[in-house]
């Protein structure tokens, strides 16, 4: 994976962007979180639904994570591989946060993560995120 | 979603990679199901492990879906977006398969998909996908 073509000031850009946007999910800043994302954005999250369509249904995406993580938020990335290109990029990573048990303790979680980007008025903007754990 | 820019040839060769790609499963072909893919692949699938690193783990994640698929397989995409620049794209889609149960039933089973791609010597490769249903 890694850069393709003449792209590395892309992805030095991309990179610093998933970086913030993954600050600001443990420091549960909304304005943070969603700063780089597209109003059309199409979220496949580790809980269902299936799909969440649009910023204001990613958004409650954030509030159900944010509804059984521990305090502070644990939203950690292991591992991150960037593909741009000058118009499109994705980017995969894998990924560790905590959830909240009900009986009080805290699990950590391994995760997967896929991010698509375009760029829009010549800045990377988000419109896709898949998130997910194996299945079973 | 959609195209970006002058992509539109893109999109269409992209589209037509994925769909061809389909139908190589959908016929347990193996030259077709690998025919697009970089060595290198990343596959985050629905079940274990985490993550398939290279294209000898990636082929391993078909041996075992078939051998929970009832005949004939079914793999079909259900809706597919394609955002695609010059060097870099990317595709997410709904799909549908089955899975046989252990009393001989057959269970249907949506899913979602993410795919990455790089144009490499002038053919757009996958070079990552990520398969996953909700958990829990």
């Amino acid at each position: 994976m890694g850069a393709v073509g003449k792209s590395r000031p892309d992805e030095a850009a991309i990179r610093a962007l998933i970086e913030n946007w993954a600050r600001a999910v443990r420091a549960k800043n909304f304005d943070g979180i969603l700063a780089k994302h597209s109003n059309d954005i199409l979220m496949f999250d580790v809980p269902p639904p299936l799909q969440s369509q649009g910023i204001d249904a990613y958004k409650k995406t954030w509030d159900l994570f944010f509804s059984s993580s521990p305090n502070p938020v644990i939203f950690d990335i292991a591992r991150m591989d960037i593909s741009a290109g000058e118009e499109v990029a994705f980017v995969t990573a894998l990924m560790r946060c905590a959830v909240r048990e009900e009986n009080g303790s805290q699990s950590d979680l391994e995760f997967r993560l896929t991010i698509g980007l375009c760029k829009i008025s010549d800045q990377w903007t988000v419109t896709h995120e898949h998130h997910s754990i194996p299945a079973g």
